[in-house]
């Protein structure tokens, strides 16, 4: 492709006057961008445009291509490697849960996980809780391990999608995030390059996820498997809940041991249901079990059975992580005090908002506000009630688990938490569903 | 105004939803990027949103304000201080009849206008056609010579709305530019920074015009009178035809011999027309005559009584030029050489390609590629027919005016303006209106 094939001015005015961009201009101007021939003011004005005029399957596609050939990618043989990939949320630790499942029952799972940003937790930055275990393995170690263990967990590396972590950053200051085509192609660019020849999507909305609707969220979903099928990957998608945390943890540790009660048989329901469907989802598209009804019996024998657990077991050791640490929750980094937030009175817990509970676990040192804060893993919260549960004044809502000096800090919180992240009804609520929708 | 009164950040994501900002939250961000503080790629986002979501008369009002706050701003006493503005075009030298038209009858004007750049000339570029000319003064030397002479000419000055200028450099560079609230701003701040208390617009439209359609320059027409009002300002425009060349003469020498012609009472007829009707809403707006007829005659006088002429000889004296200019052009530079481009065919002129015409002036030298190109006041076209007019095989429709070493680059402008810039016609053609709506 000749340097000067396209220039950057037309493009940017087409795509503004709301007209469709060849693949071969999307292509363009991302490898000229990727290789900072074309500076930021003139790709912040083009992903504007690109959010406001919209982008059709073809164009996210393209899009989607571009970002995946400016770094590296993997590649697998067999249908069996299924990737799953959550948008995000407040207490959501279905991985741990799901991944060693899959594995257990004959799915190879390649996973890059994300770090922490903002309301919602990082799946690397939980497992990190674990004295040892090696986040950061290079791209040969990861298809190793891959293929001799089935399952393998690792943080982003920059050899993978560069474009897109150049554009994210940049849409992060340009208010360009919350784009369906942009979302879609940052996504799908990055679990392309991982070689997965499946992907099962878990589409969060409510309060806490990024999509507030069902209808946004299943916009995603709907873009999300229309740009898989253009690469030829089987894809499903989950649209579920999420105006209350995922389970009862919110924080480090204590999501980490919430999950291996999960995997032991005996964690929450929601948390279970949604572990067991995405794992379901993955057995199935991996070819493991010819029908879903079959692929969720194979998931919950997988931890009925101890086989789940012992691929947890498996991947700590495979990564260098503490092992003891399955039967001895003591070995994780958890905050001696607790403190109690009690119902101010009577009623139905109708409302959380979710995105304040993930930015009081920051104020908690539980997150980051930006990449390069610390995290503290043995900060979090314990919730006791779910949305439709009855209450009675002084009846705990939730359990903060936190350090001896931040008495101020948790006083601030439960103020907020009471004052703005809580609603109470005095008629009865009816329990969200978990599973809204389930597109493929 | 608090530093942190706003966030960066909220503000793009609020006008790319499409919502109107407050003018204190246009001030905030326009003061912030003008400091230096907001960097050029957030800026460019939000120039994106706003082309695209557009901005009300409120918010196009405000963004003037905040242009015209960054920088200096001259206030004059009395209503007769009238300004003229020109959305540009080819060939259009009517600011060197109108002003001393208007000022001859007793209209005080400031004039502060542009370069060329690309297929538009630019005032004081013909101007400094003139030997001493000086086009560079300072303000206080602009306001003095505008209460001692009533008529002052300079270029553009870094004192007035310095955002103005960083903006317009980045609109240049992000596919900005065309669009009618940044435009308004762009032409307002500067406009009001002069002092004027009224203004008088010539929206072109056609083939060399920035507005295509006459739909296009009624609405830049509207968004500047409405602001104009909000500033108090009085304000008309005329929308005029720039489907050719205004006069028969492009070029800069040769403009200005035409300007002199047309001062003279000698000058074609729609160059003479459209000045004394621009010089007589000036005159009108400055509260000189009662009715526009009477500012009409008014005008017409000032160029039958000589003391227009008058007048631009005592701009020149007022400002170093060279007055014997005005009778005799030879003191001019004009290149030697003359070729004549004649029709290829009988038929009927029925369109010229007037932005082609303008860049074809480029490729001879008379005018800017970019910013830092000389130009060669020498050079140019004299136009022999006009839209509509019936012309047989072989008889001339323009004159080059060029050098004798640049015989290669007028053959290939020979070919292109007859390949691509000239339509005939086998039918009759009608010719188009000059002047085609006036709006106050």
């Amino acid at each position: 492709m000749s340097k000067d094939e396209f220039q950057v001015y037309p493009l940017i005015d087409k795509k503004k006057h709301g007209e469709k961009l060849t693949s071969a201009e999307i292509k363009w101007f991302i490898q000229r961008y990727t290789q900072q021939l074309i500076p930021d003011y003139q790709m912040s004005a083009m992903l504007m445009a690109m959010f406001i005029r919209g982008m059709d399957t073809a164009e996210t596609a393209a899009l989607t291509d571009a970002m995946l050939e400016s770094g590296e990618r993997l590649r697998f043989p067999g249908r069996n490697v299924i990737d799953k990939h959550s948008t995000g949320g407040v207490g959501d630790k279905a991985s741990f849960v799901l991944a060693p499942i899959a594995s257990a029952a004959g799915v190879r799972v390649p996973m890059i996980a994300g770090r922490g940003l903002g309301h919602t937790g990082g799946t690397v930055d939980k497992i990190e809780a674990i004295s040892g275990f090696r986040t950061k393995l290079s791209l040969t170690e990861f298809s190793a391990k891959l293929q001799s263990e089935g399952l393998v967990l690792i943080g982003q590396t920059p050899e993978i999608a560069p474009a897109d972590r150049l554009l994210y950053a940049l849409r992060d200051v340009t208010a360009t995030i919350d784009s369906i085509p942009l979302i879609t192609a940052s996504i799908m660019s990055k679990k392309l390059a991982e070689g997965a020849n499946g992907i099962v999507f878990d589409i969060k909305c409510g309060t806490g996820a990024f999509m507030r609707t069902p209808k946004a969220a299943r916009s995603l979903a709907k873009s999300l498997i229309a740009t898989a099928g253009r690469f030829k990957k089987k894809a499903v998608a989950l649209v579920t809940d999420m105006n209350q945390p995922l389970g009862n943890e919110v924080g480090h540790s204590n999501e980490l041991i919430e999950s291996l009660e999960t995997l032991k048989g005996r964690g929450p329901a929601d948390l279970t249901e949604l572990s067991l469907h995405l794992a379901a989802h993955m057995i199935h598209l991996a070819g493991v079990e010819k029908t879903f009804p079959k692929a969720l019996a194979k998931a919950q024998e997988m931890v009925s059975s101890g086989k789940a657990l012992a691929e947890f077991r498996n991947l700590l050791r495979s990564q260098g992580g503490d092992v003891r640490v399955v039967d001895d929750y003591s070995l994780l980094p958890l905050a001696s005090e607790r403190t109690v937030i009690a119902a101010p009175g009577p009623g139905y817990i109708k409302m959380f908002d979710n995105t304040l509970i993930g930015l009081l676990l920051i104020d908690l040192g539980g997150g980051r506000r930006s990449k390069a804060d610390a995290i503290d893993h043995g900060v979090g919260f314990t919730f006791h009630k779910k949305i439709g549960d009855r209450v009675t004044r002084g009846e705990p809502i939730l359990t903060v688990i936190h350090h001896a000096h931040q008495k101020e800090v948790v006083k601030a919180i439960k103020t907020r938490f009471l004052k703005e992240a809580l609603t109470l009804s005095q008629t009865k609520v009816k329990p969200p569903k978990l599973i809204l929708d389930q597109l493929r």
